[in-house]
């Protein structure tokens, strides 16, 4: 089938959306040109905004407007606590969560030295400037539970060990409403490892 | 999660998309402008363009650049078959099942008076004018097989009737390469009350 060409290049635009294939990419550019063109100038205008505005927080790399993020601007937020996640969207995980009330820094990705990425490309130049130079007492590590999560901890640990900081990794275990039956291996193997001494 | 007020807006922009929800639009949000500005830039790009040149063929009511759509530019096919659709996917999936040389027309919908679409929203006066002035032969009713899809045929029927144009309606069956145990009840009523005699 072959669509006209600024058809065509509309679908192929959408299919660099992450999770959009050919089939989905189509359905939306039939329904923005056939059944919502305000949705359409909507999503071109603010595209255009954010691109324009959006940059990473120059204190914790999160995307925002403007030099410094919501969170960071938070005078009420614990400066001494240091959450390390690898991408915007673990922020809004844990903030979701709700209860954490430190401050976040993010790395937009983890340590993969075969991909070209080390520690400057995560910002650690910027992470051992905070170090330096505010309160930070403990820095969490919040990296994801996978080989690479891991390495980034472990190297990001050691950062905080040569300054005396606390170093501390979320928990590992098993979900809370999930049933062991259901629960793969590894997990199981390190909530036991893990487990608590109760009182 | 308060996002910064560009990123908030971007969020909400995309959630229009058929099929995509505040998770998979924050998704998207973050991956634009983290990891693939061009690919933001080219959506921008060819939206824009899109908006401005794509708009109805004026034949086959067909989403396309220009007043003619390709398959109504197209003299090789034959203008004497025109298979009557509901949307421009419809007209994308007959021609990639390949072997109909026909043209089409585009409803656009159906008739659904309770929502105010009428004959007129389907552009039927444009359909009439095609059975009035071109030389169509047969009329193939190709809308959906629902309650509305066969009311809608049903009135086509009849509009082809009053001009002695032949009307067809697409065989409803058990689809090919299925199992008769996972087809439905109704699709095999039909395959039932619509079977052929082999020669």
């Amino acid at each position: 089938m072959n669509f006209s060409p600024a058809l065509s290049a509309l679908i192929a635009a959408l299919k660099r959306l992450p999770g959009v294939g050919p089939k989905s990419a189509q359905r939306m550019a039939f329904h923005l040109l056939e059944r919502d063109r305000a949705a359409a100038a909507l999503i071109v205008q603010s595209l255009q905004d954010a691109l324009v505005k959006v940059d990473h927080c120059s204190q914790c790399r999160m995307l925002c407007d403007g030099p410094l993020c919501p969170i960071c601007q938070n005078s009420a937020r614990d400066a001494s606590l240091l959450c390390v996640v690898e991408s915007p969207a673990d922020v809004v995980a844990i903030e979701q969560a709700a209860g954490y009330r430190g401050r976040y820094f993010v790395l937009m990705g983890h340590l993969s030295p075969l991909d070209g990425i080390g520690p400057h490309e995560l910002g650690v130049p910027l992470l051992e400037q905070a170090l330096d130079h505010h309160q930070v007492r403990e820095l969490i590590l919040a990296t994801n539970p996978t080989v690479e999560g891991e390495a980034t901890a472990h190297f990001l640990a050691e950062l905080a060990r040569k300054r005396q900081i606390k170093a501390s990794r979320i928990a590992h275990g098993v979900p809370v409403g999930g049933e062991l039956e259901y629960v793969d291996g590894g997990t199981l193997a390190h909530a036991l490892a893990g487990r608590l001494t109760l009182d």
